[in-house]
């Protein structure tokens, strides 16, 4: 069948402001960052025929945005109950709907008070424990955090991955947020503050973990054609795969991973996804410019570099520590300091910043000639991931 | 852009038992609906790469059925939170998918224990009321049944349509449910147990309110190119749209219409999406020879007859009074026995039914040269339909 390579662009972006606080509802939030990027477009709500949305039932679905914004009709839309595994997923599927003619222009958004809100970091999201969870939820392992404890101690037991190197991705993304005005943590951080902050998970200290924020951000995405002649440089679709092996159903409710069948937990499913990814873009991980990589806690991007192909498996840890992903490295990453310092908008805000980059207009974070950047949801036995280029 | 006409096939079907009480977990329905799908399709687990499914919370995830398939690579699959907005258009949705590359072959299933799990009909919905249930749940106005109560008693006003009318809908099912060995209901109805069945919500008696039912079904879709290699007469997608007014958001939670801000009761977002699925069909109503119509309450397919155009606006309830509905009428309508008698599975079941007849598989309820079907999902202020052909 086709591919959906260049086809789709994405021509507007829309955020609202990052906080702990957002003061207003999830759909105030929604409908502020979907105004955002219509505006950005040069386009007006008239021209949107198509909403997708991803959540976990903290959030407002397309009808309610349709309405909120006045939309004179919607031909499109879908609400994808996902976690992180919707990050990238949802524009790609907003892009076949695209492709197939179900509508012409699609607005995607995720809204959240993450913080204030429903929160997602703590235990109460596992009260299913008629799975898999009930070999896990008596012993008290209930939490995300927890997992990812896991798959963490896991790669530096096989690989000799270092908690020095984990820090190195925090110590990154601090640095990049300092010139991002968006972020919410902007304030320097050391390799020693982060080696000296409280254990929260071992081996995750609190500055392996990302942060919990309200706020909402919003693609517009159309046909490449119609692209051409809007008012920003567009941002074409190149590839993309959501991605699972089979053993990935049930932990955590019903969305996450079912981590504990995974065979072997230092790997994710990008590394099965990666050929077909770079493979339909046709490219290698060598031609990609920009890296923004699903950063919850920091071993996930650690895995994500080696599952890619951007350095060997096991070697992530001495690739994040080397400074290739720094500003000027070999390949910057979280250039706008990832969910670990910008805000956790689960994901979604990577690849606003990603179409950013490459649009050349992400101010004093721009990265020099950025073409092609690579953008990932979550990553385990489950994987979502695009690739985009100006 | 592309259209999706033809490009898409529905290569297998899969049904469970459908019952009042399943015995067994919607885990369970889920697996052996697409495991039939599969079987009937002449396939195997390793030919499927894609799942879709919907639900409102009362389901298991593509995860979970990729998982117990034991499927080796999932390449996409979503999660779509909807009610019978998604009956059709999950599919559509998937086809897109297939379009685009994503996956080559997708199971899409709708799998619940409607009936001994999480039930529908009831007040349970409506616990959030901050939105504009604020002004109708105190007033007592908190189940659907109740809305769609206002809808019916709204077209009977306006049009004079008759209690009696409606019941010739539940009546049609009935005598097609006889005729089908799956349906939970099938002991004859005559239109006076209709007129002397108990008052629900006036003026929805018993019988004009479909049934909860426990079971699962699936089809698997695949592209019109590969499709015609396999056992079946492929039904192939002619199109499909998924649509809804600006002012369709917030009652009973986050999926279901917005009713009370909706212009006119009695019309549905049917009527204007109309010309869009036929004409991209390069159909007209009158090349329809099945209509499989959501019917969740008998007054629903009145009105979308009318909407989708094979009555005039206002005749709805002459046109099914007068017989045109029925197997030998001018348009067989919920030929299995729809939501009413054959079972409730959120309107997923009326996909399947309509691939049957155009297969020409569906035995003793086989509409004769049945060769292009209407299937719709639910149709208020949000609608979704599909056109399918043999």
């Amino acid at each position: 069948m086709n591919n959906l390579k260049d086809k789709v662009a994405i021509v507007g972006l829309g955020w609202t402001k990052f906080s702990r606080n957002s003061g207003v509802s999830v759909k105030n939030l929604a409908l502020e960052s979907c105004k955002n990027a219509i505006d950005d477009a040069g386009l007006t709500v008239k021209d949107v025929d198509g909403i997708a949305t991803y959540n976990i039932g903290d959030s407002v679905s397309p009808y309610v945005v349709a309405t909120g914004l006045g939309l004179p009709e919607l031909r499109w839309n879908i609400e994808y109950f996902a976690g992180a595994n919707g990050a990238t997923s949802t524009l790609l599927t907003a892009a076949c709907a695209v492709i197939g003619g179900l509508a012409d222009t699609v607005l995607i958004f995720r809204a959240m008070n993450g913080r204030t809100g429903m929160r997602l970091g703590g235990a109460g999201l596992s009260l299913n424990t008629s799975g898999v969870e009930q070999y896990c939820v008596p012993y008290g392992l209930t939490t995300f955090p927890q997992a990812v404890a896991m798959i963490a101690r896991r790669h530096m037991i096989k690989y000799g991955t270092t908690s020095r190197q984990m820090g190195a991705v925090a110590v990154t993304c601090r640095e990049n947020a300092i010139l991002n005005e968006r972020a919410v943590l902007r304030s320097p951080l050391s390799i020693e503050d982060h080696q000296n902050s409280k254990m929260i998970v071992d081996p995750l200290r609190l500055y392996d973990c990302c942060q919990e924020t309200d706020g909402a951000c919003a693609v517009l995405i159309t046909s490449a054609d119609r692209a051409k002649d809007l008012r920003h440089t567009p941002v074409y679709l190149m590839s993309g795969t959501h991605g699972a092996g089979w053993r990935s159903g049930e932990f955590f409710g019903k969305t996450t991973a079912f981590w504990f069948e995974w065979d072997e937990l230092s790997e994710t499913y990008a590394k099965t996804m990666a050929p077909e990814l770079f493979g339909k873009a046709g490219i290698t991980p060598e031609d990609v410019d920009v890296a923004e990589l699903y950063d919850c806690f920091t071993i996930e991007p650690i895995v994500q570099l080696e599952d890619f192909g951007f350095c060997k498996k096991g070697e992530g840890g001495a690739f994040v520590e080397s400074g290739a992903i720094k500003r000027d490295g070999r390949l910057p990453m979280n250039t706008h300091g990832g969910l670990l310092s910008e805000g956790y908008i689960h994901g979604f805000n990577h690849v606003l910043e990603a179409a950013s980059q490459l649009r050349g207009e992400a101010g004093a974070r721009q990265i020099k000639d950025a073409e092609i950047a690579l953008v990932a949801g979550y990553c385990g036995p489950v994987a979502n991931a695009v690739i985009l280029r100006r």
